[in-house]
């Protein structure tokens, strides 16, 4: 059995190597060249005089600039730096490690072409106003870090207000692949979802749009129940937390808690099929004892980074079936990773407008499925990032589903849009693997 | 000789091509990897947990994210489409197609990774707020096709107010490389700077900070003319320029024209050495009768682009020593992409704070210097563009002038600064050529 000061050992390793291969890197993506350069002569296509046919296209028919330009597969990763990782309001220079990592997995993973922008403000409304400002060069928006509340309601006007997919993935992202893997442990133990009662624990911006997805999804607010600081969120809250601007915490007051318990974490989880703790690092958050109230086949998501609410083994020791973390050394890791790129894909291939509801639970219900397909069990829920096919399948999917929803400005079939996807996706790792090859991309160095 | 038909109609050759090529590779530059990786548990490294000891170090102290990030090798080509090329406001979408052209010279010329950013506002302050608001990811700014006056704005309050280097290339880039062909053009004539007249035939963004580095290079002013569409610029219009908001112009009618002569063009260019013209697409703009006029081994630029302002050939018809043009398909082109990705390259490579008018200079005078030693003749000012050897130069003179003005963060000895600006210019020709060769940049369709 792991112990926490070898688990903390280990957790150092990757923070020594980042310190060490970062200034060897001097950071992660680069801008390279997308068409050929067979002359000088070419450059009178690429830039002026020729360049002034296509721009007079566009300025004719604005959607021509998907075709003339690599707009369409262009995604900006913005953040303002307020709330990075788990380290806090750290600032937008601060975080700039964090977007060009987000980069490099947008296209090694998706094939998508992002660009880190870090932005030198904290007002939300000034950093509305820069994301709309951004729209002529971009696909879409993936925002990231960004601190709550002011969070739901930048996420919530820019998907209002701009003619490009706006994306949060510190809420849909995470909401999304723990719906994935809550859908694989209702399988496993055998329950439905509308049937279970689930503890959340935690009303931050990840549980709250996590707890929306779920609900959507199917799950029934009335047997659940939020948790925050304070205790169990009650519907007598409701009216005080709306006039305090928490919006979003005050209709999850409003619409769970059917039967108006009171208490905290232990009142909440006492009895519950289900809980999803996405709260403050651990261990010792939630007690042994709390598990052991649970009903039977309890499934217990500990997701605090980087040390879950609970060990695994202490929350399997209180009687857990399933025990899922944010962290890749555990089984069962739910991380946002293995759906933003493949639900990028999608959305720029088909040119949605915007990504629904409907299509993240379309994603987290592909993962699950193809979880399913390789081998469902309690410790296996999820397929992993090495798994090229979870983001293929994703991409296809959700594009479909806003094919379906009359979303998209492109029509493939299924066959069509797979052979596109798959061409994308491949063709950033093999550039990758030829860079590395031949030393563009040097190997890291010994220790 | 050619005439004026068959001239259109290989000037619309690139542009038949561009229509042609744009949506076949639908977008000329895609964002690649960096750092190297080796398996998926790299990622821990590149994203979290890893990567927040990077995160840490930077909130620490803001400088390390040069150290760790990218940042002092992404460029934003910024523009808000309100003058692209020749076309006008044409809007910031059908901009695109210039500035990812830009980002691709950029990269191949230079090795900086350059980001298009075409931003959906006209108005200046916002774009001065929104380019302030980039500043944390970027190592540098490039304006590129704005307005005037508001350009001027524009650039000034930026050059003042951030922390980052800011260039417009309309204004800085074409002053640089008319100053070295203009260097050139007086060797070959035997004349001195300090002593022509010169004739400005225009007096937009580009003319406007030409005469402003040839006066600042030691040019007299006094000796000198403006040519704006009312006419010769007078020390009388002064006040009346100032109070309309032409600040610049302002300046030029009270430095200039020292004897007070009225009139236009033809009274301008009577008696000059040179004339520069950045006025209207000709021909027939200056008239041959009128270059009659200048002085003996007259100098003529007639930079209007597509179509110069007088043909090269009746320039000469009419006893002009020297023409240059902005056209590649005559001798002595005048082109930006001789000096934008050296002058950038060297930039970066110190951190300087920003690009002075020394700095310009020295680059004037790097490229004048190549030209004299690859052979100097009336028609050959200029090396082109496919001689590597220009921007590596440039890009060590221009760094080594910034740390001798004390503004370069990054202390180098020329050796070590050639080497290491030889590193990324080959790196990006070479990653380039490799992708080519490979097919990830297929060869483009036959006609």
């Amino acid at each position: 059995m792991i112990n926490k000061d070898e688990l903390l050992k280990k957790a150092q390793k990757p923070a020594q190597d980042a310190l060490r291969l970062h200034p060897f890197y001097q950071g992660k993506i680069e801008v390279d060249l997308k068409a050929s350069v067979r002359s000088y002569d070419d450059f009178s296509i690429w830039y002026s005089p020729g360049v002034a046919a296509p721009c007079k296209e566009i300025a004719e028919n604005p959607e021509a600039v998907y075709k003339h330009t690599n707009k369409g597969n262009f995604v900006a990763v913005v953040s303002d730096g307020t709330r990075v990782l788990g380290l806090g309001d750290i600032g937008a220079e601060a975080s700039m490690p964090v977007m060009e990592g987000k980069a490099l997995l947008f296209k090694y993973l998706g094939g998508v072409d992002a660009f880190p922008i870090c932005v030198d403000t904290k007002d939300p409304d000034k950093l509305i106003e820069f994301v709309k400002m951004l729209q002529p060069s971009f696909g879409g928006i993936n925002l990231e870090d960004i601190a709550q509340p002011k969070c739901f309601y930048i996420l919530e006007r820019l998907r209002k207000e701009c003619r490009i997919p706006v994306w949060h993935d510190d809420q849909q992202g995470t909401a999304t692949v723990t719906l994935a893997g809550l859908i694989n442990a209702l399988r496993c133990a055998g329950k439905e979802l509308k049937d279970v009662s689930i503890a959340f624990i935690g009303a931050g911006a990840a549980n709250v749009c996590i707890s929306n997805l779920v609900f959507f999804a199917g799950a029934d607010p009335a047997k659940c129940f939020v948790v925050d600081s304070k205790g169990i969120l009650h519907r007598n809250q409701a009216d005080e937390l709306r006039e305090k601007g928490y919006l979003q915490k005050a209709e999850l007051a409003a619409r769970t808690n059917a039967e108006g318990r009171t208490g905290g974490m232990a009142e909440a989880i006492k009895g519950a099929d289900v809980v999803i703790a996405l709260s403050q690092s651990g261990p010792d958050v939630i007690k042994g004892e709390w598990i052991k109230t649970m009903n039977d086949k309890a499934i217990v998501f500990a997701c605090a980074n980087p040390i879950p609410e609970i060990w695994p083994w202490e929350a399997k020791e209180a009687g857990a079936y399933i025990v899922a973390t944010g962290r890749s050394d555990f089984p069962n890791q739910v991380n946002n990773s293995i759906c933003f790129p493949g639900i990028f894909r999608g959305v720029l291939d088909v040119q949605a407008s915007t990504i629904t509801d409907e299509m993240c639970v379309t994603a987290a219900q592909t993962i699950a499925d193809l979880g399913v397909e390789i081998g469902l069990t309690p410790d296996n829920l999820l397929p992993t990032m090495d798994n090229v096919e979870v983001f293929v399948r994703q991409a296809v999917e959700v594009g479909l589903k806003a094919i379906e929803l009359g979303i998209a400005k492109k029509k493939y079939t299924r066959e069509e849009l797979r052979a596109k996807v798959e061409k994308s996706i491949y063709r950033a790792r093999n550039v990758t693997q030829l860079l590395m090859d031949n030393d563009f991309i040097p190997a890291p160095p010994a220790e």
